[in-house]
């Protein structure tokens, strides 16, 4: 027997129909990328995706077509993703950062017919374009009066394709399983693989995301997604904060610690989030120019293990909690977060950051485990780590045209590639990649629980271990060390360093120095780069 | 194209699974029907849900069938639900305070097969089970040791019941739109109408109401709900609670003012949900006995409108903040929270009141507007008052066997029958239900709100406001006021401290004293009881 509940699909477009409707007043500001500050809000917001969508449609875009954005975090991109959703077709976000041959390989997979780009990349763009004969129009976000001298086709200034259309219009009506958003992801080996969003994953995901425990999004926030739309669907600001009702400040094309510093502090930022990168160049910054973040409560850090030292300076030194987030562009993105459960409520100073070294727990909509090799649970006693899997409406199902199908199972448990402990409470740790654990003589060793602790040495600008064969133990680590300028250390002080902080055997068997460690388009260290530059290293025979 | 996100259908007792799972050493307390405090947690809830749902499996119980719950709130009846949901079952929860033969009428058109039932009513229940052919067995709420001398047949006890279960079992797997729960309007008039909540509608429903501007629940509450999971699907708290994972106090049949000031202190509530009734009840055992609620944060007063001097009490008094809500059976059942949005964050005292008198905004999952008779949109200025107008997953379709279908309109619109004006913030309040509208020279005239002032008056212990007959003016409005005890205000005292509250056409055309006001079983004012009891009274000819 079915129930008697309206058929009410979980649809994108409700969410900035939501926004407009109860809180059409509240202000999106954004550093505009030709300059100055913009102010608008989602009423105007939701009005001029109508526009675009009713372009879109005017020209021949609906359900199913795919449409590119190449842009920076502002009202206009903002717009975009609205206005393709409103039509029925398909954001597919990409990330300027990778190679011009990797973004036109992409682009091609996906058979992307428009591309909306920000001026700071029509000079990539225009390498890119004459190799995707799929793109049929080239959508500068921008007005007429900045439109740059190019090259390329069938450009258009935004503002001039939106006026085209008058807004009246009504959003697409759509099955909630309809594809919404696309999003490849950053793969360090072998081709990209494109993760297909739909319209009721991103609803239900951000519904998840705002919740208490999680981002705690209200009305009375406002919140600046420093970590770009086309990293990991966005981190889901683009639905959950509009579904909140929150203000939202878009710091546009400036992600040095000055800019991040100022339209923080001038805008009254009260939550915001990006990778530890983006974090370690703003409290780089306020150490040197001075300054205080009155207005900010909590900063999300996430995209790759936060550091507990920067924990630390938030809290100790400004008085901002920080959320330590776990996710991954499969699963919309967000896994975990590390909010403090009652259990853990009276921990207070270094207990605290211990906690907080930890990836989290999740949402209702998100299941986990860990197994090992053969798919066997294991226990929750946050010691043991295993491949983690997870499971969930907003989690993958498969990658575009079936790529990686040995990722996912039977049961829908998608195998994250993560290796992670879990503690009795249900808080996950990452401690490594699948691929960059360390197998020392059939035990299992974190390169990552190695390399937080390295970089907390004083003298470290950034430290990495990578596993490297060895005659006994099959493989053994090797600690890779760049050092702060000025500095430098004794591979004896930095062995001493982690002595007491690790069991024995996982003692690194040496450390090399290095000028540079090669990292992702998305700031990750890159494991298979590394490996590859240290190819010919072997470990000094004792 | 659909997109490659996972079906992984929203299912009521996935809640208690992630209850279990992350939280599952958080409290669930209770006070228990048979005396003494109890004390369980989620996992145990889980534990014994399973094992109810493998016996009720076990007996022949399965999808679509109807089982029903006459109980307090309790760790008992909340396993219960969870194991009526997880073999496939709908749970029916019956409102005891309805009249035998309604609660037989009830029984009879959902055609319930088991009963679960509460050492209180047992006596009840002997009188309705011989008109329910349809039921097969009864389990009282209680272990063998408290079993009751009773006349009725198939009779067992719950502990006894699942007890022969192991509960190794798995929960069946549904289509998320599979009827979960059915709940029966309290109608004034007419026959009560079925309301069929589904998995997906309990599930989006409860991930809705636990937002930060909702009910805004996390792990670190201790949620009371004094409104029973028998009152419009228990305001969906055994759903938001274990979402949140927050500990859970149950009040069991302990409903007057001294044992709600027990339990609320001794158990640390934080956040706790009732009808007004309830709040008078506990702020005048205060007033008397004393005493502070230094663990309470939020109180969450809805069923009908909330008086402003409870709201006043509360906060200045005590100092715990009021969440005014607005729901109904139909709506699963929050439709609005008067939290406060970023432009009223300013107000303070009288103004901040002000503003809480309304009902509030809506969740994402809710649309609402107003219109007049003839289904035109009115527009959202504070000001004009209509028919309030709902949508949304977690809203009615239809009722039960198709009753009352002129609620419903093609799009899905249900007309709430309510009456209402909205401002431009969307902020809802509620002047009237449709049917109560004094309707005077075709102008109406909110009968609630003038009953809302004339509450204020320091003599007036209850008031309400129905329009009788006129013959200039088709209706004018009549006040019914009740007195405190030893009080006896005049009629002029009472217009008198109306003026200048409402406008001069709104003033009643005469006052009338009685004993005692009509309620219907859930505690709201009964009109139509009311306007029967006045059906000879006629305005003095002036
Ligand atoms: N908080 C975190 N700590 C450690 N690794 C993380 C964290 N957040 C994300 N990652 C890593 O980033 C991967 C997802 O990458 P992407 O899909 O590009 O966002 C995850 O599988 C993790 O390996």
């Amino acid at each position: 027997m079915l129930g008697m509940m309206q058929d009410w699909p979980l649809l994108c477009h409700k969410v900035i129909d939501h926004a407009a409707t109860y809180h059409g007043q509240r202000e999106v500001v954004s550093r505009s990328v030709e300059g100055p500050f913009h102010r608008t809000n989602y009423a105007q917001v939701r009005g001029r995706a109508m526009q675009l969508a009713q372009r879109l449609d005017r020209d021949g875009y609906g359900v199913g077509d795919r449409i590119a954005t190449m842009a920076w975090n502002t009202w206009r991109h903002l717009e975009t993703w609205y206005g393709i959703l409103g039509v029925g077709s398909i954001y597919h976000t990409l990330n300027p950062r990778l190679f011009p041959d990797q973004i036109a390989w992409i682009m091609n997979d996906a058979e992307d017919r428009v591309l909306f780009v920000d001026l700071t990349f029509v000079k990539l763009v225009e390498v890119i374009a004459p190799k995707v004969p799929s793109l049929e129009r080239i959508v500068i976000l921008t007005d007429d009066a900045h439109m740059p001298e190019t090259s390329l086709q069938n450009v258009v200034s935004y503002e001039s394709y939106i006026a085209e259309a008058d807004g009246d219009f009504a959003w697409v009506d759509l099955d909630e399983r309809t594809a919404a958003g696309m999003c490849y992801t950053s793969g360090t080996t072998g081709d990209p693989k494109g993760v297909v969003y739909t319209h009721r994953s991103n609803v239900l995901h951000a519904m998840a995301a705002l919740q208490p425990d999680m981002l705690n999004l209200s009305s009375r926030d406002r919140l600046m997604p420093v970590v770009p739309l086309f990293h990991a669907n966005g981190w889901s600001t683009a639905f959950s904060g509009p579904m909140s009702g929150c203000a939202m400040v878009m710091p546009g094309a400036g992600m040095d610690g000055a800019s991040i510093y100022e339209i923080l502090t001038q805008e009254k930022v009260t939550i915001t989030a990006a990778v530890p990168t983006i974090w370690l160049m703003l409290l780089q910054h306020m150490e040197k120019h001075g300054g205080s973040l009155p207005d900010l409560k909590r900063v999300v850090i996430g995209g790759s293990a936060c550091p507990r030292a920067i924990t630390q300076a938030f809290q100790d030194t400004y008085g901002v909690e920080v959320i330590h987030a776990w996710g991954m562009t499969e699963m919309s993105p967000l896994g975990t977060i590390c909010s403090v459960k009652p259990e853990y409520a009276h921990l207070e100073g270094a207990d605290k950051l211990d906690l907080q070294v930890k990836q989290g727990h999740p949402p209702f909509t998100v299941e986990m485990k860990i197994t090992d090799d053969e798919n066997q649970e294991l226990p929750w006693d946050a010691k043991t780590f295993g491949r983690l899997k997870v499971r969930g409406p907003a989690v993958s199902s498969s990658y575009y045209k079936g790529r990686g199908a040995e990722q996912f199972d039977a049961e829908n448990w998608f195998d994250t590639g993560d290796v992670a402990h879990v503690d009795p409470h249900g808080y996950m740790q990452i401690t490594d990649r699948a691929k960059d654990v360390i197998k020392s003589g059939g035990e299992w060793i974190s390169s990552i629980e190695i390399e937080n602790l390295a970089v907390g040495h004083p003298e470290v600008a950034e430290a990495a271990v990578i596993g490297v064969a060895h005659p006994k133990w099959d493989e053994r680590p090797l600690l890779v060390i760049v050092v702060k300028e000025g500095q430098s250390p004794s591979k004896q002080s930095l062995l001493e360093f982690l002595e007491g902080k690790i069991a024995h055997w996982w003692m690194p068997n040496d450390v090399v120095f290095v000028d540079e460690i090669p990292h992702t388009a998305t700031g990750k260290i890159q494991k298979t780069a590394l490996r590859e530059q240290l190819r010919d290293y072997a470990f000094p025979i004792d």
